[in-house]
């Protein structure tokens, strides 16, 4: 389950769970400010959570009105209390939240719970009192939560600091929430579905935010699982941080983004920017920390309850599929393969075993069809079980079994024996077992009566099988070795990379040598004549490229000639691009040509970094040419990038398998492309605060043990 | 809803539906053969299922001990039944059920339904007891649902002639239900959501099979939506005339393929003997005749409850989604785009309105996140609801609202303000709407009686817009036109394309060529000293390849030399090319060399054509060139293929992208390739039996007005 964290080590310092997130999230006393018995007032909400909920602790509340509120005198003021709270409920309008926040630091309550709308999420106003709100926590070294959110809930102590009216009852468990939605927290820990620790609506995250509740939850005792439902990470450092806490702890986490489409981030200057968008850079941290992505609040439901109910992980990626169908086993195995999910052929000897249970008309294979014999003998079901957990490719159990819910009485009854065998069989815990309905609407009631409890259940073949794929070891290698450092950052090139600083490709190449990045050989040249030499230096053939600063394009412009061979073509070839370059932007500043090696036999990749903020500085790597774009073939991870992680992206594209050798051709150097991609992610650690992006495209990949060449490079500062 | 039938006026004569299927599908009189009061017994079930479900036409049983069976006498044998029935449910063991068949045949009985396993899914004895069954069945005209099957159930006429208990009152309703799998048609039809006309397990359909379902479900009255659960289609050309007939009849067609994978297909080969076709074929046949595809049995549910509840079509493809929450209108927003769905902007007019209407800190714009304002004041749901309707871009709106199982009364009665609005605006009827949760667990019970069927409830984000999208006018043109007829066959080319014979490039070319497809000027020369003076006749550059019948790829074979500019650069090409085809195959038979125009300045395609059993010839169009399979982009229909088909094929793909002018290129010559498509479809509607395959790749396809060039072909005779 998830990768090991990686490159964990040198952790930023971020608000460390000290008294403050506890007073917040596991407060002894409550102050609900503005308290009131008015319906429909936030205040009634959480006065009433906090006595229907069974909170042990102390309900303290406030009103400038004193009386008696929810059978409890309040104070008129916070500094009137008759004790310190750990937290203070703000259940106030925004604009008198503030005051009533300094008034809560200055009494020394160290948490904070701010409800009102009307902070950052409503314009210029909003956006100045969240900075002074957080401006005062700070101060006063408080935790908040919100402002722009329903609140919190701890099941466990019955601190319901929440607005929302809560059903009653709600079911314990080791799943805790926290949520920037408070309707999608509502809606998830409604589901029926999931027994909950702490439910938090984080709101805005003003102060407090994911990575806060993620450090407090990590040793949160009666959290195992945590799912997060994200609007965006606003520090993904802290993030960091904080799942390797998570992760030291032992614990997942499940996250759902939402609003994730980025329609309009990919119009840039470089290619790069173009192959890579935010949901990449999300997914490059969500791997590099061993985040579970979701793709929808049902694929969330059925993770979290996977999560949560499973007994023990399973120890192989393979999956067995048992039904009694061969149709419903037949949709499964599609929807599994969709998935990744390995449905591994039977050992001999299971075949050998189930062709000894099953009648002659079945088939010994996985996905297996029972046949129906099992209705009139379940006992049949039992046994193979027992010999499909045998096998050694099995490392999980998936019983596909409807018995939909608009069936009656009767008829549901007549899955008794199946399901019982299934929930029997994953009693005894031999290998983790799942017991999936193909619809979402689940089994009929008495099912689920029936098995009590037994089996995870999980509903919907998709969302169950994305569910499961999240459970299942991952292919490929751990990656936890850390990254090399950064490279020791050159005065000069600092000195040249100011912001706004054009690079011609001859002056970005000698960048990248002088860090030691293999470029081609090549020489400026001004003249035809200049050329001429130029080339008899370097060697024929050679390649002629347009120089100049306002051209980061050459291919369009008309500005490359290759494959030169001898004197003559390249003084023609000058010519030629020169008029090209002049006819495509008449007013460019065109320099001369640059003279290069023409290197041949080689792969085409490319390498690039664009800026994903607030991730950074991320890399793509993938086929390279001049339809790299068309062809859209990436892997994405943000830096820094370990050797581990490089020879990893190079085996997820298309050009993985172009450089293993395609159609008989001779095997490329993979190491060299791993070794620019570690050292270009270093060149990045020092540099990369003066650069948008690089476009290295084409990299030439030369067959094992030639290594590679840059054939071109751009290279963007910042504005 | 769906693109407009496609040249169907070439009908295939298929069963007509006579009286047999009548007599199938609404039996006057059903005889039970085998019938006993044994529990478990398959005829058992028949009998209870005609006795509870008010069958009002006469249960016959046959036992040939005669006595009485659910009180009514048996008579003991099909000759001595008192009266002739329209229908034979025959519930024995497999090995009597062609003597029973037979009997019944002679008997002048038009259908029988075979529940009864062991035919053509259990290996060679089944398949010839099956071939048996089929042609008993063709001498007496009789239509037979089964073998290895449930059964059929007209709920409109109580006709339940089927073996596995039925849930008592089950709800009657448009939706006829054919399914090759008899467990997931037991599924689907307990769901618990939708309504149904008449359910078939069709089992082996060795006689009857969808097709011929689908021609009688055009003319039931009763049957407005028709759900298929296929394992495989067996005779395609039967399956585009029923498709012809129920579209001309206004219905609609939804369509569940199980066992489309590697891993599925061996599933269902096992189980009812029938070899799935390629997920494009399938795809293709769907899109040209009209058919819904879904990926699941949750979107099957979804899709199918939309199309038989949804009052009107939408008109415009444009979905406004309405929420009381930024994240919930976030999330359906995110799942929209993924599946194709436009969010248009609001016109002007339309944010004027919902300015006016909504509070100040409430964004006007479309997800429409209305605020939690709605929950005090529902009136303000029904003006956005009006405000949103009149906006121009409104084809349909989904009103995303959760109110999930997990809630009790008291929470679960919060919800009522909004979706009364909701279920009051849809009865209006001015818009098409939908009310969905994202949870596919759907609402608490008490909205949808607060609802009470106004307007159409869909349940999981991802499930009830794939449903939506179903529903939404297609993009792109209509593809009403007939393909223009096949080429008349020349008897050269017949006599040449006999089963196995090896055509060599040339050869390939010289068959394009006699049919008008433009290929390159070319010339073979068998020494280097022909080479030299062909080159000269064709005119500098050109372009060597081994000639050899033993040598399908060449590239791999190094038989290849582009832009030979010179007689030197021929002569050494030539002996390069016979010395490296020489290593690569010692033993081919090397005849010579091809000398080729040298082709420049174009666009490189692959168009191709295989065989995709049961459906005949298929076309690919896709980027060309050597990285082909890797680059994988590519388009695919079933032949033959009309010219606005050809252009759709062609936006469909990446290839697309770069002929209309990629990063400054010239537009490519689209009519030209549209023209090549379409030609070769003729041509292989007049050879195509002859032939396996055919690669042109690369096609040149060169600027606008220049046309194109095929610079390599591969034809493959039939083996």
């Amino acid at each position: 389950m998830g990768r090991s964290r990686v490159w964990t080590s040198r952790r930023r310092q971020v608000r460390a769970p000290d008294g403050s997130l506890q007073a917040l999230l596991a407060p002894r006393a409550v102050a609900v400010i503005g308290a009131t018995e008015r319906q429909g007032a936030s205040a009634f909400y959480v006065m009433r959570n906090l006595s229907e909920n069974g909170y042990a602790g102390r309900i303290l509340p406030v009103n400038p009105k004193g009386g008696t509120i929810f059978g409890r005198p309040a104070a008129p003021s916070i500094a009137a209390l008759s004790e310190r709270p750990d937290v203070a409920v703000i259940c106030i309008a925004a604009a008198q939240v503030n005051a009533a926040l300094e008034e809560a630091g200055r009494a020394g309550i160290k948490a904070a719970v701010v409800l009102a709308s009307g902070f950052a999420e409503t314009g210029a106003e909003g956006q100045a009192r969240q900075h002074e709100l957080a401006a005062i926590a700070q101060r006063y070294g408080m935790a908040v939560c919100g402002p722009n959110c329903l609140g919190l809930f701890n099941l466990h102590t019955g601190a319901a600091l929440y607005s929302s009216t809560l059903v009653q009852g709600m079911r314990k468990g080791a799943l805790a929430l926290v949520s920037h939605s408070g309707a999608t927290a509502l809606t998830l820990s409604n589901c029926g579905r999931l027994g909950h620790s702490v439910i938090v609506s984080a709101g805005n995250g003003a102060v407090t935010d994911v990575p806060d509740y993620l450090l407090w939850l990590a040793q949160h005792e009666a959290t195992r699982v945590i799912g997060v439902v994200l609007e965006s990470i606003r520090d993904p450092a802290a993030f960091r941080v904080a799942m390797a806490a998570v992760q030291d702890a032992g614990k997942s986490v499940i996250a759902l983004r939402v609003g994730r489409s980025d329609a309009g981030q990919r119009a840039t200057v470089a290619h790069t920017g173009a192959l890579a968008g935010s949901s990449d850079a999300y997914a490059s941290l969500f791997r590099q920390t061993g985040v579970v992505e979701v793709s929808d609040m049902d694929e969330f439901v059925e993770t979290a309850a996977l999560f949560t109910e499973l007994r023990s992980r399973p120890k192989r990626r393979g999956v067995a599929v048992i039904g009694v169908s061969g149709g419903g086993v037949a949709h499964v195995s599609d929807i599994a393969e969709e998935n990744g999910i390995d449905l591994p052929a039977f050992s001999s000897q299971t075949v050998a075993r189930l062709v000894a249970i099953l009648p002659d008309f079945a088939t010994a294979q996985n996905p297996l069809d029972t046949t129906g014999i099992v209705f009139a003998d379940a006992s049949v079901y039992s046994r193979v079980l027992d010999a499909v957990a045998a096998d050694p490719g099995t490392g999980l159990i998936v019983a596909a079994q409807d018995a939909p819910p608009g069936l009656d009485d009767r008829t549901s009854g007549e899955y008794f024996g199946i399901v019982g065998a299934v929930a029997e069989f994953s009693r005894a815990g031999a290998v983790p077992t799942v017991l999936i309905s193909n619809l979402s609407a689940g089994h009929h009631p008495a099912i689920l009566g029936c098995i009590n409890g037994s089996v995870p259940v999980l509903n919907g073949t998709r969302s169950a099988l994305r569910a499961i794929s999240h459970v299942l070891p991952r292919r490929g290698p751990v990656l936890d070795r850390m990254p090399p450092p950064g490279l020791p950052p050159d005065a000069r090139w600092l000195a040249r990379l100011v912001p706004g600083a054009v690079l011609t490709e001859r002056e970005a190449k000698h960048f990248l040598a002088d860090h030691h990045l293999p470029v081609t050989r090549e020489t400026f040249a001004a003249t035809a004549a200049e050329a001429v030499v130029a080339a008899e230096a370097i060697g024929y053939p050679v390649v002629l490229k347009i120089e100049s600063p306002d051209l980061p394009h050459k291919t369009e412009a008309g500005g490359i000639r290759l494959n030169l061979r001898d004197d003559a073509a390249v003084r023609s070839a000058f010519e030629a691009v020169i008029a090209s370059a002049r006819r495509f932007a008449p007013t460019a500043d065109l320099r001369g040509v640059v003279v290069q090696e023409m290197v041949t036999g080689g792969v085409e990749a490319i390498v690039g970094i664009s800026r994903h903020e607030p991730f950074g500085p991320g890399m793509v790597v993938g086929l390279g040419g001049v339809l790299v774009e068309l062809i859209d073939d990436a892997a994405f991870e943000l830096l820094p990038i370990s050797h581990d992680l490089a020879r990893d992206m190079v085996g997820r594209t298309r050009l993985g398998r172009l450089l293993a050798g395609y159609r008989g051709a001779p095997a490329a150097d993979v190491p060299a492309l791993c070794n620019l991609i570690v050292g270009l992610s270093r060149l990045i650690n020092s540099y990369g605060d003066r650069i948008d992006a690089i476009d290295l495209n084409p990299v030439s990949v030369l067959p094992q043990g030639r290594g590679l060449r840059i054939l071109d490079a751009l290279i963007l500062t910042r504005r």
